[in-house]
């Protein structure tokens, strides 16, 4: 079959024969298919889709062109989180050392941010020195150490996704669930997991605003990491809201330690914890969730979750000292006050806004080659159903003395909605999703 | 609007900015709008199609990436014809000259065979010499001294379009109506017409196979000529059966030459005679399409037509002469005849099963890079609804000595289905459409 009639079979809505459809994403991995062809393909596979055993072989395919990394055997059982991304969401940084302090590894192969969206490895280069193009040999090291890393989807780690994805973003072929679901376990898969938790995101500030939408990526996503074998789980959680309080690179890096101080947002804190304990529930540390809450819980107290942060802060070139002093992390900044025009009830954030907002800030990036300022960003001051009076502070602008932040300001104001009663909002924890029963 | 966001718009099914959408395609005319980008929106359109006002931008777009052919003011009125291709039909060849001796000019842009279809260019390539390649200014010259001449689309015709097809091509998005017509357009209106008469082919031997597709192209086609100023008029026309007797490119001039000397088979003839009639009206040099059947007839019987066909081969640079030595245009060649198995009614033929043996036997081509052997071919022996005994000829293949032309007699001997009784033909005017009343 060739490419031409692979892309035709598609379109047609016909079955793809699997070694065909292997072998054309492994030669567009190879650079041997033409970007005009693969263009093609996935915009037919927007309109049809993908049945679950071409999905298989696509992702495998992507995974192979790649190298996984290595893992020891016997060794301590490998799990991950992965979150399709929101405003505020810095939860793989407490995550990931938590759950390492408790007796897994956790390989992270994280992203950075786009659009509205943040991204871990932002977050983390907030911290002058840290290194998140780690080789496969320099993760590998690290994670022999300390049991986490977190690092970038290098060259080595699926490069036909990363080719891909870039062609994806280029021509309006993102937004498709076949192809958000092999991308992200092509990455996922190639740190050799013992078990996935997935955190899709839903409401205003996530790419999946609708529930069921979100539920059709969480149920592709799980179903797809089984068949491929690896035990996954995946949590509904709400963006309709910003999570925490801290909107910026290095702001939402101060915020994911306070909670390995035992501090933090309610949100924040309930989400890693509940996120952890599948974690921990998947790698046979704990037989019960509530179980693996409890010894989360043991290792925020007891201060093995930041120890492991700060060693593997120090294992990737940076200095964990500088966490203590967050005005040297965030440099010079002034402060503006977007305030509320009447009194009432905070009854709804536009979230999605306020993450362009943070972009237009200089906090996040339109495209992938724009440079962004770690240390400016938003602090929420009121979050939905809590009463504000007028002319009280809904949310803080963090910027650099001198900018013209009064686009920023309007957009925020415009985001926040005072109401005189507050409208309903998702629970923190909107479903769960696991393996199907055979 | 972006590009990312125009491929957007039309993939969700929104109206795109009119305005976008000529940049859009200007740009990838000059080589500024990547393939892969194009290749994503013509999928997208796959799917959605095109607004007649977004057919008639993207047209003119494409039409405008190159030049026009000059006309002098006043001169004859300008008419053509455009076949959506087929399995014998060498009617072009006879019917410009022939419309052109009755007063009209006729500047043919032509196309070469891709697939199991015959290109006009092809045959008259089979004449030694004869130049296809002309530039403007030469096509310019031969036009204002013989009324007609036929080129292929250089680089100075459509050069988006150009760009396009051979993108169509590999991506799987030849076989969109919107995108066919635009196509179509965008080469014939660079000729600068008065009218412009349409044969689409409907049946077993055409690109739509099917009388409802064929007839949405059809309608599509008149609509967006009138709509860019051209007055049209679309035939369907039969190709469940290969048009005339002669397949092969040599062998099809000669018998388009036939026409013009009074003979030729009887299928060729009507259809030349009416669709030359319609460009006459067309054209205004007949009130009606008895009236203009009668010139045509005319022209053939004094040999005007014959006369201006030579005189127009002569003038791209071939010699006539050689269209009175079929042995000299065809060279060696030995024939063998594919028998009837039983005796009976021939029933039908698989058109496309016999263009795609003309392919094999190198009477056509499967890549625009491919050569073919303008001598070889096939001749039909009998016709649909006529009687054969069991050994009599079917079709006879005329082939280079020594080749093995066992495959090709095997497809041929499959195609033609001998049986008690005629199965039911198309007509081979089949329906005529014209501008719809507004």
């Amino acid at each position: 079959m060739t490419p031409y009639e692979l892309i035709r079979a598609k379109r047609d809505g016909a079955a793809l024969p699997l070694e065909a459809l292997r072998g054309f994403v492994a030669a567009y991995g190879r650079g041997e298919i033409p970007d005009y062809q693969m263009a093609a393909l996935c915009m037919a596979v927007f309109f049809r889709g993908l049945e679950p055993a071409e999905m298989r072989t696509w992702t495998e395919a992507m995974l192979r062109s790649g190298t996984k990394l290595r893992r020891r055997n016997p060794g301590p059982r490998r799990v991950d989180k992965h979150s399709t991304g929101g405003v505020g969401d810095k939860v793989s940084i407490c995550l990931a050392p938590l759950v390492a302090s408790c007796g897994l590894v956790v390989p992270m192969v994280a992203g950075r941010g786009l659009g509205h969206t943040g991204g871990t490895l932002d977050k983390l280069s907030a911290i002058p020195g840290f290194r998140t193009d780690l080789s496969l040999t320099e993760a590998e090291r690290v994670l022999d150490e300390l049991g986490v890393c977190m690092l970038g989807q290098t060259a080595e780690i699926a490069p036909a996704d990363r080719r891909l994805y870039a062609l994806r973003d280029v021509t309006a072929t993102v937004d498709s669930i076949p192809l958000i679901a092999s991308s992200i376990l092509s990455k996922k898969l190639s740190e050799n997991l013992d078990g996935l938790v997935l955190d899709v995101k839903v409401g205003s500030g996530a790419f999946m605003r609708g529930r069921d939408e979100a539920q059709q990526l969480a149920r592709t996503l799980v179903d797809l990491a089984w068949a491929m074998g690896c035990p996954a789980v995946a949590w509904l959680t709400a963006m309709d809201v910003p999570l925490g309080r801290a909107v910026g690179n290095a702001s939402e890096l101060l915020e994911a330690v306070d909670v390995l101080r035992g501090g933090g947002p309610d949100d924040v804190r309930t989400l890693t914890l509940r996120l952890g304990a599948e974690m921990l529930v998947l790698g046979r540390q704990a037989a019960s969730v509530p179980e693996a809450e409890r010894r989360l819980a043991g290792a925020i107290a007891d201060g093995s979750g930041l120890e492991r942060f700060r060693a593997m802060v120090r294992a990737q070139g940076g200095d964990p000292e500088v966490l203590e002093s967050p005005v040297a992390l965030l440099g010079p900044l002034e402060t503006r006050e977007v305030r509320a025009a009447k009194a009432g009830v905070l009854a709804a954030v536009d979230t999605l806004a306020v993450g362009l907002a943070a972009v237009v800030l200089g906090a996040g990036r339109v495209r992938s080659e724009d440079r962004i300022d770690p240390g400016v960003g938003f602090t929420l001051r009121r979050r939905p159903g809590e009463r504000v009076e007028q002319g009280e502070p809904l949310v803080s602008v963090h910027h650099r003395p001198g900018t013209d932040v009064r686009d920023v300001c309007d957009r925020l104001a415009a985001a926040f909605l005072v109401a005189d009663r507050p409208e309903p909002t998702l629970p923190l924890l909107v479903d769960r999703l696991e393996v199907r029963p055979s």
